[in-house]
């Protein structure tokens, strides 16, 4: 606990994750027409690689990641791409291994779906950029559980507010996001 | 400069540096029976994922890493996959952003073959794991320098010898390694 004449002046746990929410914002949410990948026309695209390739807020994403992964987790799993960052950045704050779990096998190696050391019962917490409808976190753990790790929880830098909390729940996924997007967008 | 009894305890940067290439080549150099990209057996995979995941090799490789980075540098570059933990360790090494080199161009979104921003002008060093015949650290290059960026150098943790560094020349990139991989071997 600070204390002294300057302990007021210091931003609270709640103005910091106010204050990274609208430096998210600011660095990932663009105005424009974008096409999107579902085919959708859309007049935003929240572009996840603006904050993750920013030390500065990645950082700080990070810090606030690590406050959800339970104590008994052993290690972190990214999916590849978006999650890359993520687990590397999470990993370097909680000294955790990490993962990637691919998109595709690859066609040579030792691991085809998981880059990284994984050991059957290994207590391990996915992480996800922004989570929509949860079904590529849903296929990101199915790989994990496929090599006998324990996945119980998902956590997220966004939820998109789109199904993804159920959806992960009817897998035996507990998930918990930094920020909904809703209020992400109204700050 | 540290003083007092302690002082001569402590190990050099050389022997850092050695004792960071044995927990590489610990943590990656597999012996056994393996099918390589290129279709040839061989009785050794290295297997970069493996050092990668590890923070306390991770966070040892970009502290030496960011020795290599020239003063002028902008932006760190990491190419998919492999180069993406190694970018982000030392983009929060060094306090400078980076963009991830994409293998395939993404088909929505505003910017196809570099995730992250980047600025016509902005001197770039991009960050191999492995370079073999340096052929896709240049098809890298390339597709930073079509978005004008300015690439003079490329930094890796092991350079295997097969050539890399003359190709690399070839194409207007200085190229400097943490290893030579028969140096790693040999400790």
């Amino acid at each position: 606990m600070l204390e002294g004449p300057f302990a007021d002046r210091l931003p609270s746990r709640e103005q910091r994750v106010r204050e990274l929410a609208s430096d998210v914002l600011n660095a990932a949410y663009l105005r424009g027409d974008y096409m999107l990948s579902s085919g959708v026309r859309s007049n935003y695209f929240f572009d996840k690689y603006l904050f993750e390739t920013k030390p500065g807020i990645l950082r700080r994403v990070a810090s606030f990641l690590a406050e959800l992964v339970p104590d008994d987790t052993e290690r972190i799993a990214g999916p590849e791409l978006g999650g890359v960052p993520l687990a590397t950045a999470l990993s370097l704050e909680t000294g955790l291994p990490f993962v990637i779990v691919k998109r595709q096998p690859r066609d040579h190696g030792p691991s085809p779906t998981v880059e990284g050391e994984l050991y059957p019962g290994e207590s391990v917490v996915l992480v996800e950029d922004v989570l929509t409808t949860g079904s590529s976190a849903v296929t990101a753990a199915t790989r994990l559980r496929a090599s006998e790790a324990i996945v119980k929880k998902v956590i997220a830098v966004i939820d998109r507010e789109e199904g993804a909390s159920l959806r992960l729940a009817s897998a035996g996924l507990e998930s918990e996001a930094l920020y909904l997007l809703s209020e992400l967008r109204t700050p």
